[in-house]
């Protein structure tokens, strides 16, 4: 919408007290990821020149976070209200020259698309000073109100709650706190915001009412509520965390997925969901997962970093963990865990098996019980099962090992050692009858209980 | 209500490409059953004398579905309206002369005691033409609007919501378009519709102002909104798939069953549950599930094809495939499969289990990672456990094989030869220790990594 | 609040027909334990001096479930209404002299704090005769109406729905039964209430009018309507049981642990759960677990009376039952039943394993599809894995059976005698092969596929 330098300020150094949490407010995930990296994906998106974090409380923890993903951390050491805190971060934004987009940790969920709509609010015609993130709650309640001039989208007055007049309560255009202003105006604007009210803190929406005097109007754009729900306690967290994923469940349906029990299924921010997917009840998704066309996933699977093609199916009860690969027809049965390991087309795993570290053939058969013995305490070793071999149920297969194509495995086995191609393999005991032993075994143990 | 001869044509020609799916919407399911076999269903308890589905988009799928439902079908080539689609049930009604229901295999939820309520205001005193059943959605929205005649049933106007004034959109009565048309009327009002509007199509709601010119009226019925809730995404199929299980739920409920957390639930169209059933959270039915009065399923099990008996318990992490019968006080624990097998009076299998194909004897104890080893990657072949049996863990019971009543397999054991009564088996390697190499290996190994 | 005697009263003699149930109404659970529990539980806090529970049908049943709690029962041989149930608590109080609350057992979740709330006011300064609970539903219906004198609290009518005139109808405080008398006024009151009504019923809230024909006033106090829920059907239990645990998870919350799907979690009554634990979703709580401070309980877990330290990991897919204990940063993973077993520090059992009666030391490793053989039948036996050992996998351990510090099993053994420290362990067959026999039983059952 607009070709204007983008730079942004994600303010992240409250306490989050009423959160509990060792783990800092703006690192506690959404959909998996910190909410804090949820603003910073989607602040990339813009291309901004400069984004920078503005720290606090638990400070190290927060650099620590952000520090992979590119973006500069300022240093506010004492609490002394939002305006403070964007002041903050005038040296980091060092000689950056174009618009600043204001956001807050807490308020993760917010789109590009409302970033770019604020921007570009910013160079319409009019070119208003700030334009602020208006939103209409439910229940309007203690927010900051937003006046307009009527039939417009300029602002007439930011008014605090408390400090509202009946007219004004009556209002429901709330400030979210989200707002784009130009550099050059953000700092000298925040320059003249006083602390002269009842907390002594420095207000950030004061700088609406400081360009007002200059003779500068500012305009509000609107978005829905849930766009800027903010977390401040667990209970906000996980309302944030259920709006997130009722819109992906709306989106993987609108994108021809079918979710029987859309409520019951748990996406992480990365999942990709292909079309004519079916994912049944009870699903929880870990990152990194891609589902392709015509995949399903039965009830009570946990998939996880897994790649699952067309015609696969996944559970019920199945933990696909990082590495699983499964091919088109290949199956994941109950009870099954792939980790590290890719299945071929048409290939089975159906029951009570432990996959970790291997390659299985196509058209392979994993029998119930199946266990790839891949860790001896120290490294990982890996596992070849070659196109069309059979292993019997509840056999052992120690790693480094290779099942030959077309190779049968005999129920029960342990193999230790390479089985060529089109072998039958044994390993293990040799069966024994001691005739009557548990009849006798039974008196004895029921004169014991009698007994004892 | 009605002694008429009833006769069904059920609506399926529509592409429903807002599902994006290679499955044609009617197909898709409903608590495991396709849409238009729930309306099959429900008509087969009229029995009608005919029943026809109008194909057309995906004409293959549908016919091949219907095909063992005893239906005919009419292929309806190009999409010119609901009235043009009625017309090409003509010839597959043939001579019936009677009552005529229009369904809508997208419509999937509408009772057969609607469906009677439809044919049966049709013989009232005052015979109306048409019977349309109507309802009241929350939102009435674009819904074409059915206005009444006051203080009475009969129909004054049909009007699109397009077309209707403001009073006309103020009434909240809507039109399903599900009627009842005795066969006479029908035809020979629908070849008086007329495709004279902006999408050039035959609207079927049109034969009622057609009746009207005749000086024939024609009444409303109402339903629930609910029941004639429409599927054209795949939102919209989660929404009345969740409309359907919730009305389950409350029928468990009301017949004694105690359903923990009624909405982690999800029955199948013929799952049965009997009195003091007790049913703990996260539970999914496939179909098929017969569960008897008084046993209980715990959390996250999954029970399909299976029929439990009073004080069975099952799981929790139970998997209950197709011919699994548990009898009185048997129990199938955490992480256990059972398929094609029977447990008899008080049977235990706790943990880590795959029972495929198999008979276990009243009282056997099938210890914990035992797994019947029924498939040699051609056949499957049947495990036979004998009453009072004791399986060791983790053994692996190779079928074909008998363990005989009372017998006793010793733990870890691959038994591949049939045991008798009473004795004990062992089939496992014998015990050897190396003294000191477990140190000497973790020296070894820990070298290596500091080295690499 | 008062330091008067309290004495309850709960009327728990009803039939509860709409139940369908052999099972007492007031027995069926609410978060894993008996409703009339609950009760008993929360009057318990206000030590009492006596307890009575009105019994009538399924005496016996109400009988044992009380008994080892301390209360007295009265029996109801007829059920001639409320009035007359309370009055059969007469002598089982005995010479009880002090404040009476009046409770019903199908009215579980009243909290102690408004049962205190109820005798206090009984203490106020104008010493009402009796108060009575009162709550505003968000439909009044058919309940009975507390009419107040206006800007008070003090009852000019109680009457009942079908006698109430239009106004009174309009009136929105109910009544919810439950009261607070003094013993000697409720007795002498009970002994003027009539059954001159058309159930030909003795109603207890007719003492409240009674109390007023003497000239001495009652007073009401108001709850929140979903504290006196009554449940008569199963549906009303899955609604109360709703309440319970909605309420239930917003405590958690707010204690600082993490519910990413807060209604996905099901505790019990009893469940501990610290600062910073994450629940994922679906997870099921039994009575006794306790999660400390930093454990993580992932998706798909069953955990009860279970000891889960900080930073312990447990699933996804894990059972704990009862008398599993998990040391700081031990690991329970995918499809692992813990069973009366303790994890030491840092110790792992990561893949479909069973754990019964063991002791599993520091830093120990189990290896997936291990087994713990503690059973024979008759007895259990114990299993003591060291620190730092290392089990193979699918290996059984048969217990009574040592595996000492730092020994390693052999993958596939089935140890049935002691392993000193730091020794290795083998018990399994040896591995024969069979060359190209693989190959054969394809081509013969091929052929004997053709040929059948």
């Amino acid at each position: 919408m607009s070709n204007s330098t983008i730079a942004a300020i994600i303010l992240a150094a409250g306490k989050g007290t009423r959160m509990k949490s060792d783990l800092h407010k703006v690192l506690h995930p959404i959909a998996g990821r910190p909410m804090l990296l949820h603003l910073i994906d989607n602040v990339k998106t813009l291309n901004p020149e400069k984004t920078v974090v503005v720290v606090g409380a638990g400070r190290d923890q927060v650099e620590r976070a952000a520090a992979p993903h590119g973006v500069a951390t300022a240093h506010q050491v004492e609490q002394l209200g939002t305006g403070h805190a964007v002041q903050q971060a005038k040296d980091a934004l060092g000689d950056f020259d174009g618009d600043v987009l204001i956001l807050y940790g807490d308020v993760p969920l917010v789109s590009a698309e409302t970033m770019q709509r604020l921007t570009g609010r910013l160079h319409g015609a009019d070119s208003p000073a700030v334009v602020v993130l208006g939103f209409r709650p439910a229940d309007p309640g203690a927010y900051g109100r937003v006046i307009v001039e009527p039939g417009s989208d300029r602002i007439a007055k930011m008014v605090e709650f408390k400090d509202a007049n009946a007219a004004e309560r009556a209002e429901t255009l709330c400030n979210s706190g989200l707002m784009a202003v130009r550099s050059r105006d953000l700092f000298a604007l925040l320059d003249r915001v006083g602390n002269d009210n009842a907390a002594g803190e420095y207000y950030l929406p004061d700088i609406v009412m400081l360009a007002a005097a200059d003779g500068r109007a500012s305009a509000v754009i609107e978005t829905d509520a849930s766009e800027v729900a903010g977390v401040n306690s667990r209970a906000e967290l996980a309302m944030v965390e259920g709006a997130w994923q009722q819109s992906r469940r709306a989106r993987a349906m609108a994108d021809g997925a079918t979710l029987i029990a859309p409520e019951t299924v748990w996406f992480a921010y990365d999942t990709e969901v292909g079309r004519d997917v079916v994912i049944e009840p009870h699903v929880v998704f870990g990152p990194g997962a891609k589902i392709a066309d015509g995949a399903v996933i039965h009830a009570f699977s946990h998939v996880e970093g897994a790649s699952v093609s067309g015609g696969a199916n996944v559970g019920p009860f199945a933990r696909l963990r990082p590495g699983a690969v499964l091919e088109a027809d290949s199956k994941v049965g109950n009870f099954v865990e792939v980790k590290n390991a890719r299945l071929g087309k048409g290939a089975k795993a159906s029951h009570l098996t432990y996959l970790g570290d291997a390659e299985v053939g196509a058209e392979a058969n994993i029998g119930a019980g199946t266990i790839t013995c891949n860790y001896d305490g120290f490294l990982k070793y890996r596992t070849v099962v070659g196109a069309g071999a059979f292993i019997g149920s509840n056999s052992a297969l120690v790693a480094p090992v290779t099942i030959g194509d077309g190779a049968i495995v005999a129920a029960g086995s342990v193999v230790t050692r390479d089985v060529e191609a089109d072998a039958l393999v044994l390993a293990r005991g040799t069966q024994e009858a001691k005739p009557g032993w548990a009849a006798k075994f039974r008196a004895i143990m029921a004169a014991k209980k009698r007994g004892g």
